[in-house]
C-alpha cells in the first residue's frame, strides 16, 4: 500500500480528495497537515485519521510518506512540491500548481531529473460523462473534430487571490485553467489566440477565447460573471456529427444516420442521449476518484497519470497570453 | 468511534455502503464477511480493512461489533438480524429485510422488547434532491398535497430470486420497495388499493396502483419492464403547485406567481428549476450517506435514524396486498 | 370547392380553426355566423370574410353551405348538428358535440341514417408529434403496448360551464375528453375503471384514473388543479420499449439496442430523442390542420376523417362512468 | 385592405408566408406569381387564389399590386425589387435581398429617395419566444448586456448557390445572415472581428466570429457542418443574468435572487425556465407572422416594420467582413 500524506484540509480535501483517496486502491492515507489547528482537527476526527501534522516536514519524516497530495494556495503548492520532488517524493497537486510559469517550470525541470511523479489535479479530464464524450467521438464513424467549445461559468472569485494584485490572473488560475486545459487537448501546440473581455462594477470578469489551431478551433466563454456554475461542452466534426455534454450529466450525441437506426421517421433530426443512472454515486462522475487512481497507479505500476508538471506547462503559457490580452484590453477601457 | 461491521460484500456493498460508511463520522468499520472467500478478499484489499471473516459471528465476537450492517439475501438478513438484535448488537439492513410479514414483526418485537437500533436501507429518503422535494412541499405557500405520483422503472429481475417461486414477490422486494415506501410517506395508515399488472414474455412485469388516501392519492408505476433504470416523482396541491423531481436530479417547481417574480411576462406558466452542481459528487445525492449517517446518530445520540424494522411493516403490508391483487390477475390470465 | 361555413367566433375559432381552414385544400370559407354582433364583425374583418351572419340558418342558405363547422358551447352543437344532419349537411364540431350522452347517442344514429359525414374536434389524435410517438409504436420492433400514461393538467374550468350545476362534468367536456378520447385508442371497448378525486376550495379538481383494458393499462391524470397547461405521454412495451412524448414537443424512445447503434458505450440507457424544428409553425403540429384537412376530405373523397358522432360515444361513456364515480366519492367528503 | 402580391411560390412562399399572409389583419393576396407553372399551378390550388401569372409585371399591372412580396434567388429579388421601387410598390424581400452589397446600397438609396417602404425577411427577430428573451433582457433588474451568443447550425448548403462561384458566399447570404443579423441588434456599429473556418470534403462550413463592440461581445458558431438545424441564443450581463433561449422554444432565466422568491433552498442556483404551451400554433412562434404584419402596418400605418433595405445593410457589410476572412484562410489551406 503507498503511504500518502495530505497536506491541506480545506473543503476541497475535505469534500472530494479525501474521500476519493480512502477509496483508492493500492493507497492508503497515512497522515494529515494543515497549519489551521481546528482545520486538521475536524478532518483528523471526521476522516478517522489519527496522524495529524502542523507541519509538512514533520508528517513527511514520522510517516514514511511516498507520496503528497497538496490542497491549498498555490504559493504552498509551490513550496511543498518542491521540497517533495527534492526528496523523492511523488506530488499531486490541486489546481493551480504554481502562481507563475516560471515556478512551474523550474519544478518540471526538477521533477524530470529527479525523476518523481507528479500530477495535477485535472479532475474533469477523468470525469465519466466526459470520458464517454471523448470515447464517443474517437469512434470512425464521428470523423475528425472541427470545433470544440465549452461554457465554464462560475460566480467567484470575484477579488485578487492569493496575495495576487489583479483578480484577472487569479481568475485564470483558479478558474479557466479548467476550460483551458481541456480545450488544449483538441488542439495542436499551436494556435492563434483572440481575446474579449468584460469587468464588471463588482469585479466580476467574462472572456470569450477563440483558439485557432492548424486544424480544430477551440471556443472558450468563462468568466465570474455568471449566478451559478454552469459547465457545458460541444464538439463539432467534418463528418457533421456533433456531441454535447451539459453539466457533466447529460450527453447528446447528433447525427444518427437512418441507416443505423431503420424505424426512425426523420433521420439525422434524432439524437442519442443519455445521462448517469439517477442513483449515479461516489467521486467518479466528477473525476475526482479517477485522477487520484491514476495518479497512484502512476507510481505504483508506471501507468499515464493525470497531467505533470511538465504537461501542464501549455495551459500556463495559455493562462499567460490570455492574461496580457485582457489586461491590455481593460486597461484600454473595453 | 461506533464499530461497524459489515456483512455480505456484493456490489451494493462495495459500490455504495462501504464507500459512504468510510465517510461516516463517528464510526469506524472493523472488519467484513462474505461467505464467499473471492470476494471478500476483493473488498478487504480494496477497502484496506484488514479483518476479514467468513462468518458473521466471529466477527462480531473478535471485532467488538456494536453495530452490524448486512447487504445480502432477505433470508440472510432475517437470520443474523434476529442473532444481531438478541446479541443488543445494532443492525442495518439492505432492503428488502425479510422474505415475509411475519418474519419482519417478529424482528421488529423482539427489537422493541431488547431496545434495539434498527434501520432499513431506504436510501431514497435521504437522497438530497428528495429532500429539498420535500422541503418546497413543506413550505405553507405550496398548499396540501393532493396526489403523488411516481415512476419507478428498472430491467430486472426478470426471474424469481431468493429460492421464491415466483417473481411477482421478488420484484416487490427487490425494487417496488422503494416506490412503496415512499408513497406510503404520503398516506395515512388507511388507503383504498387498485392494482393492474402485465406480464410479458421474458419474465418481465410492470404494475399500476393506485393508492387512495383519505386526503391524498398515490399513484406508482413500476416494473422490471423497462429498458434501463427510470425514476421520477411529482405532486400536486390544493393550490395548483406542482413539484416534479426527474431521476433525483433535475427539480421543477411550478406554480410561481407574478407576485413573486413581478417581471415575469406570462405569470404561472414559468417554472423554477434547479438541479446538482456539475461537480455534484460522493454518496449525498443518492442517498446512502445520509442514511448511513443518520443510522449511525441513531445509536450514538439517540437521534431519527432511516426507518426502523417496526416503521418497515406498512410497507410489507402494501406489499402482500399488491401481491395477492397481481396474482389474482396473474392467475385470470390478464 | 368545398363550401364551408363557420358558426361561431370565439377564441378557438379565431385562433386555431379558422387561420387552419383558410389554408385547408379542396375548401373554402364562405360565411361566417356569431350570435355575437361585435365577435362577428371582429372575424369578418380579422379573417376577411364579408358574408357574417347573426343566424345559422340564414348562412346555410344564403351561401348554399355544404359543411359546417361549429365552435361554440355544446348545447350550440347539439342544436345546430341536428339541424345540419337533417339537411344533409356534413358537420364538424368542436368538442364537447353535447352536453348528455343521450344527445350524442340521438345524433349519431340521426347521422347514419342520413349519412351525412360528422366530426368530432380531437385535434390531438392529428397533431404530427403524436403522430409520429404512434408511428414509433406500431414498428413491429417497439412489441405490444401495456401501459399507456397520460397527464393532462390545466387550470381551468374552476366553475360549472354551459349551464351544468357541477364543475365535475364540466371539467370532463372541457378538458378530460381529450386525455379519454386518447387513452381509449389504445384500449378494447371492455375495461374496468377505478376513479379518485380531489377538489379544492377554488373550484378545482384533480383525478387519477386507472382503466384496466384486457391487453393494456390506460393511466390519466387530469384536472384543473395546476398552474398551466402540462400534457405528456407515455407507452411501456412488453420488450421493454419505452415512448415519451412531452408538451407535443420532445420526443424519446428508450430501449435502443446496441446492435443497432454499435457505438454506444452503455447499451440501452440511451434514447433516441428528437423535437420539431425551432421553425416548426403552422396549425399541423397542434392536430388542427390534421383534423380539418381530414374532414375535408371525408366529405370529398369518402377517406377516413376525424371521430365521428358514432366513434365518440365510447369517449362520453367513459365520461359517465367517471363522473358517477367522482361524484359519489366527493359526495362521501373524500 | 392592402393588395398584396406574391412572386416566388416555392417552399418558403408555401409553407411559411403564403400561410401567415392569408391571417395578416388589413391585407389580401390578390395574385401569385411564379415562371415555374407547375408550382403556380399547385399555389393557385391550394392557396384559393385565383389570379396566378408567370409574369410579375402582369401580375403588378392585372391587380394593382400595392406591396409585392418576393421569395425567390438574390438575383431575383434585386431585379423585382428594382422595378417595384421604381414604381412606388412597397417590396418585402425574403433573404437575402440581393447577392452584392452594392446592389443591396442602391435599392436603398432609391427606396429613400422614393419614399418606398421596403423589408426584409427576418423573421427571427420577431419569433416570439425571442421577443420575450428581449423582454427579459430590458428589465432594469437584467443589468447591462455583455456577452451575446449565438448558435445557428444547419445541414446546407454545401455547394455554391445562385450562380455564385464559392459556398462561402452562399452559405453567409442564406443562413449566416440570421445569426449576423441578431448579433448586431446587441452591438454598437463598430466592433472588431476575428473569425475561424472550416471546411470539409463533402462541401460544408463551419465558421466561428468574435465581434467585439465597445460594450458588448457577440459570438456566432454558425455553419453547414451540423446533422440538422440547431438554434439557441443566450445573454450574460454584468449583474451576472443569463438568458438562454434553446430552439426557440425553451428559455431559461438564471440569477434569480432569493429575495425575489424566498421558498428557494439554494439561492441563484434555481432559474426560472418556460416555454410555449404545447398547442401553440401558427405562424407567430417563428416570427412569419409577426415580419409580415409588421410590413402591412409599416405601409398602411407608418409603423416601425421589419428592417428596411437601409437597415440590412450593416449585416451585407459584416457579411463581407467574414467572407473576405473565410476565403483568406480557406486559401491558406487552414
Amino acid at each position: 500500500m503507498l503511504r500518502l500524506g495530505v497536506v491541506g484540509c480545506g473543503e476541497q480535501a475535505t469534500n472530494n480528495l479525501l474521500p476519493a483517496l480512502k477509496n483508492a486502491p493500492g493507497a492508503q492515507i497515512v497522515g494529515l497537515c494543515d497549519i489551521d489547528a481546528a482545520r486538521l482537527d475536524s478532518a483528523v476526527q471526521r476522516f478517522g485519521i489519527t496522524a495529524g501534522y502542523r507541519d509538512y516536514r514533520e508528517l513527511i519524516k514520522s510517516q514514511s510518506v511516498e507520496a503528497l497530495i497538496l490542497a491549498g494556495p498555490p504559493q504552498m503548492h509551490a513550496e511543498i512540491a518542491d521540497h517533495a520532488v527534492r526528496n523523492n517524493i511523488a506530488v499531486f497537486v490541486e489546481k493551480p500548481p504554481t502562481v507563475t510559469t516560471e515556478q512551474l517550470e523550474r519544478l518540471a525541470d526538477l521533477a524530470e531529473t529527479r525523476k518523481v511523479v507528479t500530477g495535477v489535479g485535472h479532475n474533469l479530464r477523468f470525469a465519466r460523462p466526459y470520458l464517454v464524450f471523448c470515447g464517443l467521438a474517437s469512434e470512425p464513424e464521428f470523423g475528425r473534430p472541427q470545433s470544440f467549445q465549452i461554457r465554464f461559468l462560475c460566480n467567484k472569485p470575484k477579488e485578487p487571490l492569493w496575495g495576487l494584485d489583479c483578480a484577472v490572473r487569479s481568475f485564470l488560475l483558479a478558474q479557466a485553467i479548467h476550460p483551458i486545459d481541456l480545450t488544449l487537448q483538441w488542439l495542436d501546440s499551436d494556435y492563434d489566440l483572440a481575446v474579449t473581455a468584460h469587468a464588471a462594477a463588482d469585479g466580476s470578469i467574462l472572456l470569450h477565447c477563440l483558439l485557432q489551431g492548424s486544424k480544430v478551433t477551440g471556443l472558450i466563454v468563462t468568466g465570474s460573471m455568471a449566478p451559478s456554475f454552469i459547465f457545458d461542452v460541444s464538439l463539432i466534426s467534418d463528418q457533421s456529427m456533433m456531441i454535447g455534454l451539459d453539466s457533466l450529466w447529460n450527453i447528446a450525441y447528433r447525427g444518427v444516420s437512418n441507416e443505423k437506426v431503420p424505424y426512425l421517421p426523420t433521420p439525422r433530426s434524432w439524437r442519442l442521449t443519455s445521462e448517469p443512472s439517477p442513483l449515479d454515486s461516489g467521486y467518479i462522475r466528477s473525476g475526482y476518484q479517477g485522477e487520484l487512481d491514476a495518479f497512484v497507479r502512476a507510481i505504483t505500476h508506471g501507468a499515464k497519470g493525470p497531467p505533470t508538471f511538465r504537461e501542464e506547462l501549455p495551459v500556463y503559457r495559455a493562462i499567460d497570453r490570455i492574461e496580457r490580452s485582457v489586461k491590455a484590453q481593460l486597461a484600454r477601457g473595453r
